[in-house]
């Protein structure tokens, strides 16, 4: 059996999200097809993490295992050209019988992108998300800072997610500014369901002053949904990078 | 009446083209609906350019004549509410009897991106042309200094399109590179019906040595489709400025 990785990216508008359904379009499914056509077979994959309906991703890595050996550029070239054109494979390469894009990773960093402008722009409306309000930075900066760390994150769960250790570690939260664009990006070592959206449009509300600072040390404490009702909407979110056991430095 | 000019930026990939049709999803039938919820009454605009089917705009003008006058400031936040999101009123203006979006046009600027790559870049699919074959840059840039001045573009109009005198004036050709994205940028006096696909399609044939410079004069002198076969795809195309008698320095 051999164990093939592949490092996928994907614009998520035209997707019900990652996970396969019998009757819409999901990128799952969509891989599982072209794969199907190369090996004549059957294949199914796991992917790293299952996003949302909208969300995107520049580094999604999944895998799956095959008797089936295919030169992996040759396979690369096929499935490109199966593939539907918001889909692509980045990479392929072939892992150890033990490694498992989900089990085996380590940590991820996420990407959001909010437009900060009074004006829309048609182009970036399914990349981003569109916010027309005041914001301070320092405050957004502040609140940043104390997220970092262990917590309970519980708070920044979304319900209608199976039973998880609510238990993370934010390894780093960064704010980059570029023309009316803030990209904010997490790296952890795994986030709850929605984690990242609820955590974005916190910051926000932080910012605009909706919400006090001083409540992010008790929803840290005494996990509660109180000031974390808002989720960032899906389409500003985009999975960078998975990390494994090979990528520590 | 008033003549009411709007500058309108849209990102064609999800819409039938420019003009109204009865049962699909254009650019002006969605404009239509949302002034029809404002104005409470049928109110028909006309825009500088038709653009085709997946041909996006960052700067097409349109216009229409009322009695009621609304003030443009909350004409413009309404419209931009009712507008989907693919569609943006970049500004409005009150303009003399005489004016009319088409007629009143002098010239036009056309912007054509190519993803120039091995690789095809998912998030570009839908906003470039993915061209990942070898160009002499120096051949286009011939073929470009060529191209301006008063000619017969005839080799350079798709048929289906209304009989319509060949001669135009191309002022500037740019190229300018970006990473792997090269912008062409066409200003005119006007363009016959595909024919800045047709003049890209052309340029890139040009560049890969698939067709001669030489045939240039030929078909400018002589016009036939001999050598202007191809098309470039529509979603590399943006309508980026028309001129009119104001803009005149």
């Amino acid at each position: 059996m051999y164990i093939i990785r592949m490092d996928i990216e994907y614009d998520g508008t035209r997707f019900y999200g990652w996970q396969r359904q019998s009757k819409l379009r999901s990128v799952q499914g969509e891989i599982e097809k072209s794969l199907k056509k190369i090996y004549k077979q059957e294949i199914l994959i796991d992917g790293a993490g299952r996003t949302d309906a909208g969300v995107h991703a520049k580094g999604q890595v999944a895998t799956y295992g095959t008797k089936q050996r295919i030169p992996l550029e040759s396979l690369k070239r096929a499935l490109n050209n199966f593939l539907p054109r918001d889909i692509r494979v980045l990479s392929l390469s072939e892992e150890d019988d033990s490694f498992h894009a989900r089990y085996s990773a380590l940590g991820k960093t996420y990407e959001y992108k909010v437009l900060h402008s009074q004006e829309r722009d048609c182009f970036l409306a399914n990349y981003s998300y569109y916010y027309p309000y005041a914001l301070d930075f320092d405050l957004i900066e502040a609140a940043m800072k104390a997220l970092i760390g262990y917590h309970n994150f519980d708070a920044f769960k979304a319900s209608g997610s199976s039973a998880q250790n609510p238990y993370r570690t934010i390894e780093t939260i960064q704010m980059h500014k570029e023309g009316a664009m803030i990209t904010f990006t997490f790296k952890g070592d795994g986030f709850l369901y929605k984690m990242v959206r609820l955590l974005v449009a916190f910051l926000l509300e932080i910012g605009n002053g909706r919400v006090d600072l001083s409540v992010l040390d008790e929803i840290l404490i005494n996990p509660s949904r109180k000031y974390t009702t808002k989720v960032a909407p899906a389409q500003g979110l985009y999975l960078k990078k998975v990390y494994y056991e090979k990528d520590k430095v």
